[in-house]
């Protein structure tokens, strides 16, 4: 007899509710405040961007969130996403502990970002958006928003910092092949973009220029929108649909985690697949951990303050409660570009600050040799930010074995990283290295920052 | 109620046997003739090559081969492979037809050639071999066979040839992950490539280079095999994994395919689909239409004659009985790599001959066409190669509209496009041209052969 390695559920069991989180926790999060007044703030304020389905999802206090028809309907293109049991990797590292994970990269785009994507285009279109903007560094995003748009026939427009745009050529291609027009930012598209051009032509451009490029596009343009793939509570929400299949999944297998692992860059694949988990925990008394990974060079949950920020760098955004290094902070270029956030969003943080999650780090070298062992073990080649996952789930396997306890660990394998070859190039090369960030560095982002302290309770 | 667009399998609706159509066929294939006495030569030729147990599969006659377990767990990665129901392409071409794919892109290397791999790979080690080399063009089965050795713990050796070597770093490096050596070809580990090495440092290889430097190291190294990726017969038995699994899809799906439709380059994964297909016309007197999908570029199954043929450029091979263009035909570098060979195997030519099966052609900016319209559609971006299966299914689709039939469609989704993105960048750039063939230069390449012609019947 075979031992079944994949878990699978059929198009049906897509749940149709994403879960939120909100309505469950103990300490709700704190309000945002104005950048300038620095008074709390309603949602009123993301009105001008985000059509008003997606500002309700923002601030809604209810439980169960319907998740439409179309939505799961584009869905099971590739849900629900398969769970393996890794029995190569546990293999691998000859470890009492049972290892599953939720793989995400059966996503046309590649990884999870698509789970919001689409809802964030389908409530767009239901508001008569015509054309929905956005920024993308590495492209995971920018990629999942054009497959989105491509379906509810939106026009979707792709700001790419440059210096991806010049050296990640395939990702860009990838959206012009689902109908995206993407532009090097800064472009000649925008005042900012042009302002930045005539001041400085050759710049490289960066995520904070790109994000004021959609938005000023969002703002200045009829029946536009902007659409942001990660750190806001209605992406958290969406992404939810990963650990509500999950669950279904342990339950078919018969198995529930001790542990919940996932990388964390702004925390909507991190609560994608731990808040349904989380529940469990608060309604029926369990004590699953779930762990965040982040990489030791951009350290928010496990170095950072809790304390108000600024979403963005320039400042513009409303002030949020959140775990952070302070918005000036800029982490090393390592190939993870989608961990390199310098905050948290606000639920998430919130959770950590309660502890009723945990964080934990890994370097640079750790994260390739886990992603390395996990290829050879069970085939998938992960993406740069999915390494981080694997790593905690392999340090966690391992104390299993000097321990001889059997812990269930379930990961998820947010992306594959067929677009990321480069970045294991250079490890090959040698030329990965640990980029250990001192205490001081930290302090000195963070003594920069003079926005509202929270104080303790 | 949503409709369901994808017909999954579990794990133990994996095959236990592989189907050899050859016990079935009116016309068993001609004998293979020695290169130079060009008299009917015996499976032991193959010896030196391949393990027993594949030589012994090359030249059954057994209906049904089992599948080892070992094989059928590695299968278990990404097998059953999913049947889609194509509802996003049928409504962008407004057809009554029913469409149907079969995607072999969830692979770990990204196509239908670890269904070959794997076995391979478990044979060789059950004979005791311990490093297997291969040549590889664009990548795609050096990728497979390093993907297979790692898991059976064999040393991969492959040749790559240098102009791909150069270009597409990605697939070598994805090589590199699983652990394979990867030489550019000529190289400097063999005789051959020291050779051409000598004579013309700057050269930038070829495919036929590449596998003479493969067998070479193959027959001169202790407990070194070689593995092909295409063409063999015990390749295309392998394949039929995918037809097996998909009648059992069909059959769910309350379903039968009218026409059954494949990219052709040596033809496994046509055969691979299309075998089991043909045995219910065959054996239930069916009447399935199976169709070749080829470039008009490369077009050996439409334009082509049945003789006997080398399957080398350079004439070592035995002389094989297939459709063929011609050993020395030189077909224009369309970036569908995989389809640009000479020949087709001998068991598809065979039927082709005998009118079990047809054959199409369809021109390069067709299928570039043809595949952005399905990307569009569907989401997934597929391989150059595979875009030929969707121009064919296109064309009866439209078909269909025009004569107002419902027939039921399937195809062979063999690939997704993640490592080609340069092929859509240059289609996006109107780089993308015809490569139409005259006759003449067809019958120039084919009046050259000086081979054992085959008479009609
Ligand atoms: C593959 C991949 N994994 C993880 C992340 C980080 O996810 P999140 O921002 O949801 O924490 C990203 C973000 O771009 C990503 O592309
Ligand atoms: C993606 C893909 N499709 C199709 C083919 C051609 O397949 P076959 O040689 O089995 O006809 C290849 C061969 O390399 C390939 O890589």
């Amino acid at each position: 007899m075979m031992k079944e390695r994949k878990i699978l559920l059929s198009e049906s069991d897509i749940p149709d509710k994403w879960y939120n989180i909100v309505a469950d926790m103990p300490n709700k999060p704190l309000p945002p405040l104005h950048p300038v007044t620095r008074e709390p703030i309603g949602p009123e304020a993301l009105g001008g961007l985000f059509p008003e389905e997606l500002v309700r999802q923002e601030v809604t206090m209810d439980r169960w969130v319907d998740i439409p028809d179309e939505v799961r309907n584009i869905y099971s293109i590739w849900r629900p996403t398969p769970m393996y049991r890794a029995y190569g990797l546990e293999k691998a590292l000859d470890t009492p502990a049972k290892i599953y994970y939720k793989y995400e990269g059966v996503s046309p785009s590649g990884s999870h970002k698509p789970n919001t994507a689409v809802p964030q285009a389908y409530y767009n279109k239901q508001a008569g958006v015509k054309r929905i903007t956005t920024e993308t560094g590495a492209g995971q995003w920018g990629s999942a928003l054009s497959f989105a748009c491509q379906h509810f026939d939106i026009e979707c427009e792709v700001y790419m910092v440059r210096l991806s745009y010049d050296h990640k050529p395939y990702r860009k291609i990838m959206m012009n092949t689902w109908g995206a027009k993407v532009f090097p930012s800064p472009s000649e598209a925008t005042e900012v973009g042009r302002k930045i051009l005539a001041e400085n032509p050759n710049t490289t451009g960066s995520l904070g220029i790109a994000i004021s490029e959609a938005i000023e596009r969002a703002t200045s343009t009829p029946n536009t929108k902007y659409a942001l793939g990660s750190v806001l509570n209605h992406v958290k929400l969406h992404q939810t649909i990963i650990g509500l299949e999950a669950i279904k999944q342990m339950e078919k297998a018969g198995d529930m985690p001790d542990i919940v692992i996932a990388p964390f860059g702004g925390g909507s694949n991190f609560a994608g697949l731990a808040f349904p988990f989380l529940r469990l925990n608060m309604v029926e008394g369990r004590n699953i951990r779930c762990i965040a990974s982040e990489p030791t060079s951009c350290p928010k949950l496990t170095k950072g303050v809790f304390r108000y920020d600024f979403g963005d760098t320039v400042g513009m955004t409303p002030l949020l409660p959140m775990y952070t290094l302070g918005h000036n902070f800029v982490p090393a270029p390592i190939h993870a570009g989608g961990l390199r956030y310098h905050g948290a969003g606000v639920i998430v943080s919130q959770l950590l600050r309660d502890q009723l999650i945990e964080a934990t780090s890994h370097d640079n070298l750790e994260v390739f040799e886990a992603g390395i062992t996990f290829a050879r073990a069970e085939g998938i080649i992960p993406a740069p930010e999915a390494t981080h996952g694997i790593a905690t789930a392999i340090r966690e396997a391992q104390k299993c074995k000097e321990e001889g306890t059997s812990k269930t660990i379930l990961f998820n394998l947010c992306g594959h990283g067929n677009f990321d070859m480069k970045a294991y190039e250079d490890y090959f090369a040698g030329k990965i290295v640990k980029h250990e960030l001192t205490d001081e560095d930290i302090q000195k982002s963070l003594s920069q920052l003079d926005t509202p302290i929270i104080p303790d309770r």
